[in-house]
């Protein structure tokens, strides 16, 4: 068993393997995938359908010095394991050594780090564009999937692939799905160019000035070396067309390519059920909203699962949901035009992507003034890839004028937040929100607040959206959190009562794109020491403005969050622990200030 | 003369002029349109190209019912004569009274605020969704270019439109040109259409699932009225297609199309000669760069203007120039491509521009290190629309992980830093291009720098590209200034000398992006009060960052920049007064300081 996949370190070894045997590699392979990804979660579908093609590609084509970039580049698996990493997949004492997308710190092989869609065509573009500067001669090929090709960037890049006059081969993977399914009037071509095999005169790619092929069956191993064969060292731009079936192997995948397309394995699945049930209280708000007013309608950018929209939830809505594709920046841009009709819009959108649609926020939305609201999910400090970080979006969404910006820390608040939020006509909000569930309840319990305060604690206050909480009031030292650290600020407040007979004050900064002035100016006639916290960057973050709020001022600001970088599948508690982010690590800050 | 054009306060009294005598309001509305542009300046080919199709749409359809939304929005001009605003074109003593671009604040007729580009349609697919929740009934028209087709946006929406299934029309003014001569795969497929009248089974929009219909004469009014209602209250989303000639009627226009796409009178000309000639220092270097390394290549997004990407300095680059379109996400991914490729690649983009590629500076820029070269021009105050404000890059590029942003005060630094960028092999470098030209002299002289200073300074050192510059060596108040700022420093410095007797020290933060953390510590011991300038908002900018790392010392840290506002068409003079940055305003403060 594994014989053939045991005997490839490069490959060079693959190349040494009979043409007619590469059905039996294929055959481990996809079984080594199904093994592993069971084990340790990963992308299953997306990686089972390329199995093919991906030997295909390096039996025909010399990498490294022939250049294969992966567009997101979760598809990568079988690359990895041809490349020198299969007992990452094959073994399971390795299973989890490698990461989930190429990385070129792992291996040559992989040319660029890839987690966010439709950059591929133009990364090749430029590899080959360099190429032809440099007067080198190899391929630059390109794969390059049916939802990655809705994303604006992929079709900006393959407009421009035709006018490189040179070697460019795009291998476009048609599974006919993204990760739910596709979603956009292009897809309607793919099918006639399919049920055509590749004859049909309504051809988006030859359109757009490139050549084009078809491959019938891209799951047929001997057919894609054929065809890759074909094209290879060709003088101009193409695009290869193959039909592959997603979760290709394992009948569970086949039948249920939403729920495979990344699967999750049962630790993993129990380590995130808190931040999932915030799906499901979201699901449960819009259910009864969207009944209740027609005009509520759902928006998402082809990646429903880290969001909760799941197929039942949208079939349920019908008209009211909105699949645009993998194009952040029109859902923005939809979004803000909705609210312009008088329609009431919310986009639900991963943290890290959201970032796709900046200008969108800055122009169509905010400087619009369009009351759209923008959910965004996986904000944060998380183990995981550095291209999916969730520690973005508060230096992204809290600098651009007239966007209101709203952290809840507790499930009341977020649910008072978006019910005004999807009401209100007046501005563009967006909503962080919360990776744990907690409630009001929970907070007054850990701010240890006495029955007067609980009576003066009141949900969000839509008619003062910039308004932050009191929930422990004190003196000296004043932490300000934004969202579920508010947490951290009790126990760190805590400890500093313990340790040093303080009494700290902790304020919700609800709104971390504005500021509540009265609530500072209280704090800067009782406090000396301010200290935020955040979950995300610090760098042009919520912190640095508090800072310059009191930098004329004798009080001292300390800031807490992440260091500038994006973290690569790192532990939380390693970095909490380095970026000083406990209440030890606050505490034994605040008693070494020379004051 | 004007007859037609003064009775119109409305598209009403549009709609009760014979049909027949529409050519002469045309020809009315086209000699307002050369008269004023003449003076005030604007974008002269572009509407003199549209008048009859803008025409034909209100003479067919019932705005403000009936919406009609522009990209770019630039071709508005005969949409705002037509609706009550012909006195900004036609009586030169309310010439400018009108903003260039359509804006909701001065007329219902106008639905967005759009300078950006490639955005209408998917505002457009937001306005006929949010109809048909609303169970409305009106027709929803968006006006798109060619050029903007190259944007991805702009096919996000489209291949969005396609699944409506309902009234949306896309009325897509092909004058074969953007800014630029169009670039792109897909402007051969265009051609094809223009040239089969619009039979070509090779269709682009109709491989997006869209419906269809070509105008062979967009400036016949006629037969755009005629096709105009025969699309009205259309039942499905549908692309009529128009072929125009941009500067219509305007021999010189028509003729020298990049140079008629936007003009500046005499007296802007004028005004902005000094940041025109950092487009000339830029050309002088680069074409001895390029000549001595061929792996040099300068790249633009479909904007060569703002940039001094000329024709003739195109011309000369040959293979070492791309333009990408009108594709900011492709060209930065692009860029990265060539410079993992091993070439040198120079992405020219005006700052408010470049946020479009937010994501790809984040993901395939400097999460992969690639070594490309951004040169940000229009960067900082002017007074300018606040859809181009210039004031948003140090926020939008200064909080990326991994990016080395670099702002040269002088010719000398600046030439220095760029120099230094497109040779290095280490990391993806931005270079804010100043507003204005001074050099290393004109410093030395502001900053009254003895010999021994003089001879201490030196051009900026690549070897430690987080090094800061200390023109002006003091004590007690230093100015950390970011570009031409240190001009201001200098002066404020000058009267903090003569008002009260303190010899300020002035430093140049030559890197905006991370800090000089050796000087910032030697200031730490000799001074009390830090003042910060730089050309932009300061929520998320430079001073915030050095609010927070001077915020847990005794150090006073005073910011000084931009609300976070995006300016709308203001004299610079008005809000440097509004924001205190002028010298009196500076130094004020600091003497209102309680230390």
């Amino acid at each position: 068993m594994s014989a053939y996949l045991r005997s490839i370190q490069s490959p060079q070894d693959l190349k040494r393997i009979p043409q007619e045997h590469l059905p039996e590699l294929a055959q481990e392979v996809r079984q080594a995938i199904i093994d592993s990804v069971l084990v340790t979660g990963g992308h299953l579908g997306p990686n089972l359908g390329l199995v093919e093609a991906t030997i295909a590609l390096h039996y025909v084509f010399d990498a490294p010095r022939d250049k294969i970039i992966f567009d997101v580049s979760h598809q990568c698996y079988t690359h990895k394991m041809l490349t020198g990493r299969a007992r990452a997949f094959n073994d399971p004492d390795h299973y989890g050594e490698v990461s989930g997308f190429t990385n070129p710190a792992e291996s040559e092989y992989d040319l660029f780090r890839c987690g966010h869609t439709s950059q591929a065509v133009s990364l090749g573009c430029g590899m080959a564009k360099a190429r032809d500067l440099l007067h080198q001669h190899h391929n630059v090929v390109v794969v390059l999937g049916d939802g990655s090709l809705s994303g604006g960037e992929a079709f900006e890049g393959l407009d421009n692939a035709a006018t490189l006059g040179s070697n460019f081969i795009v291998l476009f993977n048609d599974n006919q799905m993204s990760i739910a399914p596709d979603a956009g009037g292009l897809y309607a071509g793919l099918d006639e160019l399919r049920r055509t095999h590749g004859q049909s005169p309504h051809n988006l790619f030859r359109d757009l000035g490139l050549d084009y092929r078809y491959v019938e069956d891209g799951n047929d191993v001997d057919a894609m070396v054929e065809a890759l064969r074909q094209v290879k060292d060709i003088d101009h731009p193409i695009v290869v067309h193959i039909h592959t079936l997603k979760g290709k192997g394992y009948p569970w995948a086949e039948q249920h390519k939403e729920a495979a397309h990344s699967v999750k394995p049962e630790a993993v699945r129990k380590a995130r059920q808190v931040s999932e049930s915030y799906q499901q209280i979201t699901r449960d708000f819009m259910t009864i909203k969207m009944a209740a007013d027609p005009s509520v309608v759902a928006i998402n950018a082809g990646a429903p699962g880290g969001v909760g929209l799941t197929p039942e939830f949208r079939k349920l809505c019908g008209a009211q949901f909105v699949d645009t594709g993998i194009t952040e920046p029109h859902a923005v841009a939809f979004a803000s035009g909705i609210a312009r009709g008088g329609a009431k819009p919310v986009f639900y959108v991963m943290a890290s992507f959201l970032q796709r649609a900046y200008d969108q926020m800055m122009q169509e939305l905010a400087l619009n003034r369009c009351p759209a609201t923008i959910l965004v999910f996986g904000a944060g400090f998380y183990d995981i890839d550095a291209t999916h970080a969730g520690t973005t979006d508060i230096i992204t969404t809290g600098n651009i004028p007239g966007l209101t910006c709203l952290a809840p820390a507790t499930r009341e608040e977020y649910l008072a937040m978006l019910d005004w939020s999807i009401d209100q006509t007046e501005r563009p909000v967006v909503i962080r929100v919360p990776e744990k569930v907690v409630t009001d309840a929970d907070v007054r319990r850990a701010a240890h607040e006495g029955a007067a305060v609980q009576e003066a604690r009141q949900a969000f206050d839509g008619s003062h959206p910039s308004r932050w909480h009191v929930v422990r009031p004190g003196g000296r030292i004043c932490f300000l959190t934004i969202g579920t650290t508010v947490d951290l600020a009790c126990r760190a407040a805590d400890l500093l009562e313990q340790r040093d007979g303080i009494n700290p004050s902790v304020v919700e900064a609800l709104n971390y794109a504005s500021f509540d002035e009265a609530l500072l100016d209280d704090l800067h006639r009782s406090h000396d020491i301010v200290v935020t916290l955040e979950p995300g960057i610090l760098c042009g973050g919520f912190g640095e403005k508090v800072a310059r709020y009191f930098g004329k001022t004798h009080l001292r600001v300390l800031c807490y969050g992440g260091k500038k970088e994006l973290l690569d599948r790192v532990p939380t508690e390693e970095f909490f622990k380095i970026y000083h982010f406990t209440p030890e690590g606050i505490v034994s800050d605040i008693e070494g200030l020379e004051l």
